[in-house]
C-alpha cells in the first residue's frame, strides 16, 4: 500500500501517539480514491485471488482474520472461497464502506467487520488464516507488518498460516535519468536561493547567508537523499539483482524487521555503463506453512517489469555522482536501514557502496544516508 | 501564509490535541523552503517593511513582540527600526534559524528567539507592539490570528498597538475556465469509477456498485466543492466585489471570528457573461490605534491584480453550473463560514445565491456547502 509521507511525533519507549499516527498516517486509507487505487493494480489483485481460490482447502470452513482489510475485498474472497467466518478489521471509518460492500455482495453472513486498530480489538475466538495485504514501498515503509505479527502473536491458532507466509526484499544497480534531473533541480533551487539571498539583501536590508548551509541541507535531502517512486524498466537494470532481506511471516519478530542490514555483492553485466541509483523493490510468496502448505504456490512481485508493474513501483536511491562501471566489475554494497526517530513509519537508509572493478582493484568506498519518505 | 491541508483530530471543547496539530500544521513551518517562499513574496515583504520603517516612531524604544516569528525576518526589521527589544516567538524548529539570522544580523541584544507556542510561552513585561503575519487563505484558513488575540489578551500594554491593525475579507463574481475543467475531470474519474465497477465484478466477482453513492460525494467535494487555489487576473471580475467581513485587530474576540456570516450584492457590470465562480481574498491595513495612530498607513491587499499578484492568490468556489448573467442583473450571497469539526483550521463555507435579473425576477436560491481545506 502507499500512503503519503508525514511528519509526525514518535513517544518514547515505542509508543505511538494515536491521534498523531492517525493525522499522518492512517487518514489516507479512508478515502475511496485511495481504496480505488490499490484494487486497481491488477498484479496486486490477481495473485490475492489466485492465493486464495487456487487454496480454497486454505479456506473452506475455515476462520479468517483480515487485518487492514480497507474496502473489504480479502475478506470478501475469503467468505467466497468457503470460509465459515471472516472478521475484518481496520482502523479507519473506510470499515462503513467495507460493511457496505459485504452486506451487497452476500456475505454478511460470514464477514464480520470491526472498526478499530488490531492492536486494541478482540476477537471472540482464535483463526485459522491471518490474510493481510501490509506491504509498503521497499517492503516495510509504513511499517503495518507490526500490525499483523500482533494479530498473529494473539489470535493465530499454533496450526494457522499466514497469507502471505513470506516475503523479500531485493536491490539491483540501475542506470537512471533520474539522478541527472534532480541534480539539475537540485542546482536550480541552489541558484534561486543565492540570487534570493543577494535580493533580500539588497531590498530588505537582512542578510540570509547564513542560511545557505541548511537550506542546501533540506534541499539536498529533498532532492538527492530521499529515495524516489519510479516504475524501472527491466532494461535499466545493469547487473544481478540480490535478495538483501528473507522475512518467514509465521516466525518474525518486530525486532526481526525494525532494523535491516545486508551486506551483498552485486555484479554488472552490462560494459561501459553508469551506475546512476539502487533500486530496490520486494515480493512475497503464498506458501501455506510447513506442517500446512498450500495447494498451489502464488508469488506477487514488484521487480522491474514490462507488463506487470504494480502501484508500488520500485524506490530508487540516487548514487551522485553515477559510477562508471564496466562488465566484470562488482558493487559491494553494505545497507542498514532503521526507522525514522520522528515517525516510525518512515525510514532511514545508509548505504555504503564500494567498487571493485574487474581488474580486483577496489575504489574508496562511499557512505550516504537516504530517506524513504 | 500557506500551509498545506490535513486531516486530524479536534478535540471536545475547543481543545486540540497539541501533536495532531503538529503533524497536520505546524510542521510545514519548520522547512526553510516554505519560509523562503513567503520571504520571497514581494508584495507581502514590501507592505511589512514600509510598514514598519515608514512608522518608526511605533517602533523606536518600544518593546515589540512578534507572533509566529518564522526565519524572524519582521523581529529584525522591528530591531532595525529602533525597537529597545523585540520578542521573537515561533512554535517550530525554525526558532533556530531565526536566532542564527538575529546573530549574523547583529541585533542579537535586541531580538530575544523564543521557541514554543505563543499560548504557553511567559514573557518578562508587556509589550507596545504586537506584529504578525498570521493571514491564511482567504484571511481565516489556519486560524493563526487565534494566537494573535492570546498575545494580545496577555501581553499588549493598554496603550499598545497591532501590526496589522485592521484586515477585511472580500468577495467578487467572477468568470473562470476553472470550473469547465473540474467539471471534465469529475466526470471522468466517474467515467473510470463505472468502467472499475465493471471491470471488478467480471474479473474479481465482487460488486463495488453500492459504493458509487459515496464515491461520487468524495469526488464531488474534491473536484467542484472545495476552494481552489488561483491568481484570477482582473479582467475575470464581471461584476461588483463587496466586503464581507471586517476586523479590528485590536478588539476582535475568537468568537468573532470563529463564524463569520454575510449577506451581500454583487452587481453584475458585464453583459452577456458567465458568474462561474466567487473569487474570496482580504486586505489588511496597518493604520495603528485611535490613540496611537500609525504616521504613514499602509496596506497589504491580495485583490485579483496584474503586477502585485501574492502567493495567497485568490481562493475560488466554483459554481455549478455557471449562471447565464447580464449587465444590470445582481447576485445576491448569503455566505456562512465555520471552523471544520475535525480540523479547527479549515473551514465549512456554506454559499446560498440568488440571481436577480435586472427585470427585477428573481430566479430560484442555490445552496452549496463547500471546504477551504
Amino acid at each position: 500500500m502507499a500512503a503519503p509521507p508525514g511528519s509526525g511525533l514518535a513517544g518514547t519507549n515505542g509508543t505511538v501517539d494515536k491521534g498523531v499516527d492517525f493525522a499522518n498516517y492512517f487518514c489516507t486509507y479512508a478515502f475511496l480514491y485511495h481504496q480505488k487505487e490499490m484494487l486497481s493494480d491488477r498484479v496486486r489483485m490477481d495473485a490475492y485471488y489466485d492465493a486464495i481460490f487456487k487454496n480454497k482447502q486454505h479456506f473452506a470452513g475455515k476462520v479468517v482474520l483480515d487485518v487492514g482489510t480497507g474496502s473489504g475485498i480479502l475478506a470478501i474472497w475469503s467468505a467466497q472461497a468457503g470460509a465459515r467466518k471472516v472478521y475484518a478489521v481496520e482502523a479507519t471509518k473506510m470499515a462503513q464502506h467495507a460493511k457496505a460492500l459485504v452486506q451487497a455482495n452476500d456475505v454478511q453472513d460470514v464477514v464480520e467487520v470491526i472498526e478499530g486498530s488490531m492492536e486494541e480489538i478482540n476477537l471472540p475466538e482464535k483463526v485459522d488464516v491471518i490474510i493481510s495485504e501490509w506491504m509498503g514501498y521497499f517492503l516495510l515503509r509504513e511499517s503495518m507488518f507490526d500490525s499483523v505479527i500482533c494479530a498473529r502473536d494473539r489470535w493465530l491458532k499454533p496450526t494457522g498460516v499466514l497469507y502471505p507466509s513470506h516475503a523479500r526484499m531485493w536491490m539491483a544497480p540501475v542506470r537512471s535519468g533520474l539522478g541527472d534531473q534532480k541534480m539539475t533541480d537540485f542546482e536550480a533551487a541552489m541558484t534561486d536561493w543565492y540570487n534570493f539571498v543577494v535580493d533580500t539583501e539588497n531590498n530588505y536590508g537582512v542578510n540570509m547567508n547564513v542560511l545557505t548551509k541548511s537550506y542546501r541541507e533540506e534541499h539536498e535531502k529533498y532532492y538527492l537523499k530521499t529515495s524516489l517512486w519510479n516504475n524501472i524498466h527491466p532494461s535499466q537494470i545493469i547487473g544481478t539483482s540480490a535478495v538483501i532481506k528473507e522475512i518467514d511471516c509465521l516466525t518474525a519478530t518486530v525486532d526481526d524487521i525494525r532494523n535491516v542490514t545486508a551486506k551483498f555483492s552485486l555484479p554488472i553485466h552490462v560494459d561501459r555503463s553508469r551506475l546512476s541509483a539502487f533500486a530496490g523493490w520486494f515480493d512475497v510468496q503464498f506458501r501455506g506453512s510447513m506442517e500446512n502448505p498450500a495447494e498451489n504456490e502464488i508469488e506477487l512481485t514488484t521487480a522491474p517489469s514490462i507488463e506487470n508493474s504494480t502501484h508500488w513501483g520500485q524506490q530508487v536511491f540516487l548514487v551522485h555522482p553515477p559510477l562508471r562501471v564496466n562488465e566484470g566489475d562488482e558493487v559491494i554494497v553494505d545497507l542498514s536501514m532503521s526507522r525514522s526517530k520522528d515517525n516510525h513509519r518512515l525510514m532511514d537508509v545508509n548505504i555504503t557502496y564500494e567498487l571493485q572493478l574487474s581488474s580486483g582493484k577496489h575504489l574508496k568506498p562511499t557512505s550516504t544516508k537516504y530517506f524513504i519518505e
